[in-house]
């Protein structure tokens, strides 16, 4: 992509407490609602990169040592400035990301609940403390932190998801350096800023924007001793190979194709609306999102299509930061390869046999024709080997697919190669149980169609959706951000105390 | 004591989020540096209790259900307006206990630290999940609130003891009746407004003043299911088996004298400094103030008097809000009968026989001939079976006991009535974890003179300084503020699930 | 009751590991299958209740440093002992309870269920760990034992409720004295022998059998710290205020009166199938019994009494110890007296309006005429305020109350003035959901009738059903047994490390 | 290795319950006491691993549904028959492995410790719950088993590192594939079968001896969801890189170079007789023995030389299972190969420039003149930068460095590449603090030299000696043989109890 000479904004990096450009290359920065260039954000090189870890490693020492009571109010008080700045901050996720400000304002929501659980810490730290673990022997555990450690975020919640990581790394004593997406960075940027506003040490916290060349030299570098990953599953894959290659602690989270369940004794009103969000809510952009139904019997699949036909037809598409009318509840795809790529899909799916019910192919935006919008598609006899069945879309296309039993659908989920999240629609205490109890995947809902953990419990798929042992935010990132040490403590007898006891009538 | 009715401030209940005078009866609040009133203070008649116990069960339920991180929020709000508002609050506890400014800040960041982790609500009220507990069962526990809850609080935290108790029992989702102090109401008063700002439903949080007419209505009144409670033993006693007699599940903190061992390798410059805080801070009257320092050697009782003299020597006593020169180190008693039963104490400890070495009885702070100060008193060859020894003085009289060894030490200590907290002085690890293994004492400071410990662990003395099984504040405050309540599940087979298997193909 | 010459065996006390007789008093105990004295049980005296205490008491010092790991060894090889001579000590329960074996089997595998729990206490046992709760100041807590404690325990379980205490206490540290039920015994006393085989040093658990003067001496007697009681509620409102009174920490679980609601999607086989055994079974004389049905409409009633009459008529009832056709499904009630309280309660429900539709008062068991045997009864049209429904009956008495909406069933359940255990069956989630949430009532069963948790997890009702505010056995008997030790610590600087760094050199 | 064919013991596979022999390539197992083939053992071929693997995917259904607490009972039984059967097992450790019998009794005891801690299963697998994390949203995490898991061990604990492993894996509800060290692999192989004995199910622990070829099928099959690996740092580096990249979950322990420092005010009796047993017990071979001592002050480090040769002159060296006179205190070495390598490292030491105090090297034991016995060697002046400081020897070689002050010996131990274990002696609390807060060492020892932690805690070194995030046994092993699956769950209303409520009277 090349350089837009009328745009003169440059989105730089935050090394050290400092705004930090290197322009050497950069990479135009988009608004997907109108197809214009809006910024240009610079490149990391690999030494810009290396001064980012520098800096972190240099502050790590006196945070290490920083009370966790007092690393925690760092938390509280981001908390409170993140409430206070929220309109700007949702400004800036839908004008580089394109989803709606409401849909902005609730991924932030969400991000700012990971700050609320980071300011748990000093209960969250707590090690185990064993009297007498042998006779007049103590033992016990304390989790530190592993010094300087990093994270490599995506598109699709930019504001979202580098607070999943950050918050918790450094809150554990550690030091941090960020990469989000180059493609909507200027969030996590913002809020990088307001943690210093809430007193962060410079170096604490860093972000360089840049691409493969600053994720290959956060993997190689020695001083890096741990990385968490949010993306697809093949990039997953390489982090936490190379990764572990060089020795580092990695979390990796890929790729899904998150499927729900709808019972025969589902109450279907409530099914249709919780499936218009979960499917086209953010263009279909989320690792949550829910792209496929499978519909328990053709009765409740020609009623959930009824419904959902009906609710498609309501929806209004346009520019997300639109607000007049109660605004609009999809925006535009995010680039323009990827509208591309969505709609190539589409057209696959047709190719495949299933039946696209709705078609969203041809919508133009009035006034944005520019803008990458795509029009909510719906596929009826959807199967497994289709292209839509297999792969992740990451757009506004829902597909139904049609089986007799639960033990089918069952069957279907648990042979795909994702496992992140699902979901069942049912009445049944027994139907959620056994579904909950033997699906192959990390995130389960009843009647939930987007099952994300809350804060205080911690996100991750299972199968190719994750590689690595511990989840994401909650109850595991303390895990992951700390390492366990182990002590054993025995006193020798004869010191002070037995000394007193016999010496003093005579020596003192 | 009587009405002045030059004084025209009144201070009433907090009920049902509005301020209610019954003043029918009231009692006058003085100032401890000049002797004068300032206030009346409305004594709640039963009736007025039993309109403060139906406004809080009113507010139950819906409060009850609000989730715990919605609860939770309201505490970070509370944390931030009590930041904001900390000066005037600390203003009120100085005029109406006398401590000095510094002090009362301590007393309230103390407070602030627990409604601080009573935020952290999610994390703390999650119950245990057991999957196949037997096969196809599973089980799991859930913390419940209780519904109505009270707590009595003495005069010498009037801020801070209040904070240790509601905002962990409302944060579980109880509502609460709280009694403050008389003679020095106004604080907690306040705060309660103020967690109302903070979004506190009306009714969550009442507030009563009164005497024994008030305690004895929230002692026997069923819709009160547990009481905590923190003042002197007998009454501590009396809460505890009247609560108990009417059902109440109650937690009650009474006395305390504790002891800090002074070993042979102590760092003595650092004890003689803890020493001087601990024996003298707020003129003595903590619970967790340690009037006895216990020699292990004569060595170390007289280096130790040497540097307690010389510190001593430096103290500045008066009113708690003179600030020029740095303010003043300790201010006046807090009330006028106080003030007499602490020197009666002085005058009984030269009668049986100790070596007053310093005596604080003829003070006078010039410009307040009227106030209730008494200079620090420290004695020497202070011994088993004297007043000064047994009993909890409440004042700024510190006195030291001669030992030979630490085995002799910890005998005093665990043969006294009380057993809230301790502090041991010494390098040696063999020494320190022996005394904190084997003495009797539910706090104990290895080299930290006031082992009150953070907000994050609990609260609470041993033998007679506590009664009940949970202590106060931290995480026994969650286990005390809720009931336990246990599910066993299984779903019967033959529902939708299996239905659904065999009757489709051809029914539907 | 009298004393029979012609029985000769007399049953003692196990003191400081001893069999010990003070014959001075003695009760007879009778076999309820036969009505025939079997054995003399010691009565003690104030004297030898004391002599217990003073045995635990000089047992407690070295037991309490024996490391976790130690004691919890002797647990383990407890529960292979009791796995060992099982069918000996389920012929004792039989023998004096009346208890069919199979029900006595069942009871004594719930019992070993709690001593393996109580052999996981080196987890069980840790404390929290905080580094840095200051700067350079680590604070953590311990759970340390309270000394010597106490159990007093019911006839109905006589093996298995004992074992919900004093495994738990000792594994804990403390040493303990149980008096069990006077009515049965000789199983609590034999298992008290095998811990000793298995290791338990004498005098850590001591077994007095008594009467009133026993459990009053237990209660007033300063050395005792804490008191558990199973029995009627009258009985442990009184434990609760007494050891209140006497500054002991108490827990002491009343009475119940179990309700289950079917609801009109209920599995209604599964429900009759349950509900036998749950009304039943041990002849009613469980705590966790269920001796109501409420009946979501009319039809379920219906269909209710239908299944059950059928069951009834099949029921076997007889000597508990008879083997031959897969033995009896009831045996006798356990005393005369009670048989005739049992009985009367049956005349009352007839009197006051119920609808008898089973009535056993007419049984005879041949060759067991002088047994106390009652067949088993069935009422409907139950109404709240008649004797049956207020009381708890503990005897083979079911009755039916009709009602038309799940709202009307749970007002009636918290109403009433026990709230032990309760269930509900239905397949429907939000039914349960919905009554489990908000029934107040401690121990929820969905599709369970019995919903006794498993020993991992803690047994305990709520309103006069349970007097304290820790459960029974499981993770709360922990906290029950223990005594939260809070340890602060801080190490003064330039001791050995900087005395080294700059003296060495030349001084060493 | 050739295959002696006077020797015709072959040590097998245990695969679906059954011992297996695939003899087509075998390897000798020899006694290192006296230099003989005791036995051959057959390498298996990748499919025979195969075979293993499918096998253990086979038992895993059945398995992961067995609820916890019976899982959990098959491990209490195992301990009883190790313990049981320990003489036996012990002499086949020493018999293959060469330790003294002693030593290999320590090392089962153990590993039966680990048994012993699995046996908690039941609570160690709890979840959390949290109720109401919306209105009416309950959500709770369950650990669910991985599948097929798999370890291979080392030869130096071939009891115990198997033990470490396979329990915690098995009773977590996964099967398992275990790969013990082909130079000592009878003992792992009886355990697994007595195992079987106690109840665990065919194939849910299959034991394959092998070498290269089966780790890599390991590594390399994606049946295999996760393994524990323990051995040398090249080896282990690999395992995590390669399970890695096949997307296993990998915890992979390496090598160590555990320093223990002596301070100035070290009880130097105790230090002197701690570090004989850490330097020379089982030769040395060991991850947790302390072959250097960093001596604080040359002071120290006279002493501590004066006092091991002292000790080092009284050892007995011979073979292990000599009983007569007490036992020896230190046998062979492990193999021929192994004893030619720790030798020359002697020589490089000598070379460069280290002082050898006491050589080991020209041992002959009387009647063992092929045994592969080395004498205890102890080194003055080792330096950093020599072979003998910086790597892992394995052998009885103790060398002694000295230092000028704490900071200086904590700096050697934070600079070296390994960071698995590490003591210090001292009595002062502060030296200890500072040391156990500071130092980048996963386990530490305060007077406790080798600070093997407790079963009920986890084992893991810092560095490069553990690869993956999950340390081995304890808690940390229930997060490593899980997968977090978190369950979001609401009931739609207007179901049957809504339902009820409306309708009943006239429908019903």
């Amino acid at each position: 992509m090349q350089h837009d000479k009328n745009v003169t904004r440059t989105i730089g990096h935050l090394i050290d407490g400092q705004i930090v450009n290197d322009t050497a290359r950069t990479q135009p920065v988009f608004n997907p609602a109108t197809g214009q260039v809006s910024a240009h954000v610079a490149l990391a090189s690999v030494a810009t990169v290396e001064a980012a870890i520098a800096s972190a490693e240099k502050a790590y020492p006196a945070w290490r040592d920083t009370p966790p009571l007092k690393r925690a109010r760092v938390m509280s008080k981001l908390k409170v400035l993140l409430e206070q700045r929220a309109d700007e901050i949702v400004q800036l996720i839908t004008a580089e990301h394109g989803k709606v400000l409401g849909d902005a304002m609730g991924e932030l929501q969400r991000g700012i609940e990971n700050v609320e659980y980071a300011s748990y810490a000093p209960e969250l730290l707590k090690g185990e403390h064993s009297r007498n673990a042998g006779p007049g022997i103590d033992s016990w555990s304390e989790f530190q932190p592993l010094g300087v450690t990093a994270g490599i975020t995506p598109f699709n919640f930019p504001a979202m998801v580098p607070l999943w990581m950050w918050p918790m790394a450094v809150v554990c004593g550690n030091s941090f350096v960020l990469k989000p997406s180059e493609r909507d960075p200027s969030s996590a940027l913002l809020i990088a800023q307001l943690a210093q506003e809430a007193g962060l040490p410079p170096g604490v916290l860093n972000v360089v924007n840049g691409d493969k060349e600053a994720v290959d030299t956060l993997l190689h570098d020695p001083r890096v001793k741990a990385v968490s990953f949010v993306g697809s599953t093949p990039i997953a894959e390489y982090i936490y190979s190379e990764g572990a290659k060089h020795g580092q602690r990695v979390q990796a989270l890929g790729g899904a194709k998150n499927h729900a369940v709808v019972m025969p004794d589902a109450d279907i009103a409530n099914a249709v609306s919780a499936m218009m969000g979960a499917a086209y809510g953010s263009c279909g952009e989320r690792c949550m999102a829910v792209p496929l139904i499978v519909a328990v019997g053709d009765e409740v699949a020609d009623k959930m299509i009824d419904g959902l036909k009906t609710e498609i037809a309501k929806m209004k598409v346009g520019p997300g930061t639109q607000t007049d009318n109660g605004g609009n509840d999809m925006g535009p795809l995010v680039t323009k390869p990827h509208f591309e790529k969505v709609k190539a899909y589409v057209d696959a799916g047709v190719a495949e046999g299933a039946t696209l019910l709705v078609d969203g192919r041809g919508l133009k935006v009035k006034g944005h024709e520019d803008g990458y919008f795509l029009g909510p598609c719906l596929f009826d006899h959807v199967k497994p080997g289709m292209s839509i069945y297999q792969e992740e879309i990451f757009g506004p296309v829902l597909g139904i697919v049609r089986v007799k039993t639960l033990e089918e659908a069952m069957k279907l989920i648990n042979d795909h190669e994702y496992g992140n999240g699902t979901c069942i629609f049912t009445r049944d205490g027994e139907a959620a149980r056994y579904f909950s109890d033997h699906i192959l995947v990390g995130m389960v809902g009843i009647n939930v169609p987007l099952p994300v953990p809350v804060a205080y419990h911690s996100f991750g798929g299972w199968k190719r959706s994750l590689f690595g042992d511990l989840h994401a935010y909650g109850p595991d990132a303390v895990r992951f951000y700390t390492k366990r040490k182990t002590i054993t403590q025995r006193w020798p007898s004869a010191g002070v105390r037995e000394g007193a006891m016999f010496s003093f009538p005579s020596s003192r």
